[in-house]
């Protein structure tokens, strides 16, 4: 029986360019320390919780609510400030690079996740996983309103990963985003790995609170220490550009400096450059 | 010389239920995390002191006021935002039941206490307590108005702890409870641990602040892993009902399982099962 | 490669005399946490990063904005809530006595510090040092504006330090301290260590924020645990009274009991004695 409190997280800093803001370069940083007390009991089960502490861009650090767990063997059900299934969907969040891990390629839409800092509705959040081999399933209900009885929708979502020697699919979907009656969103993920150094994939996304669905396609490729990566996103919106962006990391061995340029549908152009490390 | 930081704490997380409210039935939880940060001197003396981070029911974790202590072997001193007599009497919450740990037989009358979340007034309260075999003794002193030289007065505590083989009783009293003039509170309670599976206990407290005094009669039972809880509670307050709880714990080995349903003396009806973990 | 998360800090409490105010005596505390997370990279380069939970005077514990830190055998870069040149310069607290370390012959102007509590501008600091055998040298720049763009000046610091033998020296600068243009300081100490008991030194400080240069004399003295302190400080303000301080410090061995009594330059009267301890 395993017993005890961890902290474990990650700091990054840097510097971020944005076209067209009132001060375009800005030095961004972020520093995430994640708490997780745990208690294994003579049957196997675990129990845990965790907090996060976190500052980002000089604010002083903020607290979050608690997310409850209970895992066996590959069974886990999380309470309170939860995970939600599309938020966890494997190949998701692929597309992302730089020191700051951003995508234009990401979901466009409106759905809960875990969240990093202030409070969640109470209680509101249960998600349940089970993985078994090279498949992973979920499924979460967040309940924005439980202590009021108001009348905000509960969101719920389903995800499923599965991946079989070089394919990986991911699958996902939520009902009721955010809380929003008919806020509905969809996501098909697949990746291939071509060999040790190379690896692309494509994600779809069709999102209400998007505007248009998102089709985004994106490569890495490892040389060494050095991984380049690429991705072209498509929104499907009257006047939207095309996004990309080409981003590459470089390993330090215990922590990677990364940078990236990008450009965003509304044709703005992003760029990041900074080390993140892992602790 | 021992010196370092170590955190622990517990989670629980369940149903509440309680007759009245908007929403009668919710999801509870609260995760707590004690953060103590400690030095033994070369004499023997250890200095420490003691922060919180707390999330209850999906509240963003609070912090609190810092406690601090020096003990040697049985003597332990406290200064800031300290533990108090009365709050620490041994047997005062032994009626408490289910994964909140909660009575109606509790004190309800109006004390201060250590404080889990927020501010407390500045270098306020004065805790020693003295511990020699079966013996524990303790005083505190809570002055809420150090810094203003305001007219609210200063709660005084004590208590006292004796076992004897199968017999326990705990004495405690308060004056000036929570800074209030002539709030005096009065606390007499017995066990008797009739084998190793059975306990039964009475608790009087006489608290102006409850509105008469309470008597509360209870008793555990263990038979296995399985602990059964009970309790009666007689406020001597006009038109009071009487209150009462069942309970029970299954013990998860490091964990529990445990639920109750009580009765208030205002007739309500109060539920819970959920589970706790300490680490 | 050493990764992982420490936490450090010290915690105080005692008596606090300030002649003149409502209260004059009052209960002084003090509870700091440092949450140092790092990575060592393979090529040998530290990445960290530091939070602060400090509770003071019965306050809620407050969190703080973090620093950042990339450090190589001697050299060390902070970015983010950055300490500053002129606050880091050797000697310069050094006539700082009693359990809260305070003197009136510390700089009395105005200057960016690392902040124990709070947010600072986003990203605005940046800070590298280097020592080599005796030598440390520091620059620091702080820009209180990055994300407004407002007119507020940057502050720009610098320090050395030089030991060589008994003798220490230490010389610091800044300009347009605090971000206001046109606040600059000038700080020139030395320190002689007469033999293992006894140190003098002499610090002047020349500070626009200060109305007047500051001398500080200062010298402290050990005898088996006990170490005497004292100082006298001239601030060249009309009507200003010299100020002094007589201190001592009783080693507990991993603890400190530590008291002063001193005068202020408007002739007011300042005495604390308490537990310092760190871990």
């Amino acid at each position: 029986a395993e017993t005890g409190v961890t902290v474990s997280g990650y700091g990054r800093f840097g510097l971020e360019y944005l076209e067209g803001r009132a001060e375009e370069t800005q030095i961004a940083s972020r520093l995430r320390f994640n708490i997780d007390g745990k208690t294994e009991t003579d049957s196997g089960v675990t129990f845990g919780g965790r907090l996060r502490l976190q500052s980002t861009d000089g604010g002083a650090a903020s607290t979050n609510a608690a997310l409850f767990y209970a895992s066996y063997e590959g069974f886990r059900v999380e309470v309170g400030n939860v995970n939600t299934a599309f938020d966890s969907a494997g190949l998701i969040y692929n597309s992302e690079m730089g020191f700051q891990d951003s995508s234009y390629g990401d979901p466009q839409g409106a759905f809960f996740a875990y969240n990093s800092t202030g409070a969640v509705a109470p209680g509101a959040g249960i998600f349940a996983s089970y993985s078994m081999g090279d498949f992973t399933g979920r499924i979460s209900y967040v309940n924005p309103d439980q202590m009021t009885g108001a009348s905000t929708d509960a969101e719920v979502g389903v995800s499923f990963d599965y991946a079989s020697g070089p394919f990986a699919v991911s699958l996902a979907a939520y009902q009721d985003g955010a809380g929003v009656a008919g806020n509905d969103g969809f996501f098909l993920g697949a990746a291939y790995t071509i060999n040790d150094a190379a690896t692309v994939g494509l994600n779809y996304m069709d999102e209400d609170a998007a505007g248009g669905r998102v089709v985004t396609l994106y490569g890495n490729y490892t040389m060494g220490a050095t991984t380049l990566r690429a991705y072209v996103a498509d929104l499907d919106v009257a006047g939207a550009d095309t996004a990309y962006g080409l981003g590459a990391d470089y390993d330090l061995g215990g922590a990677r400096l990364s940078g990236s340029v990008q450009q965003g549908y509304a044709g703005q152009t992003y760029a990041d450059v900074g080390v993140r490390f892992d602790f």
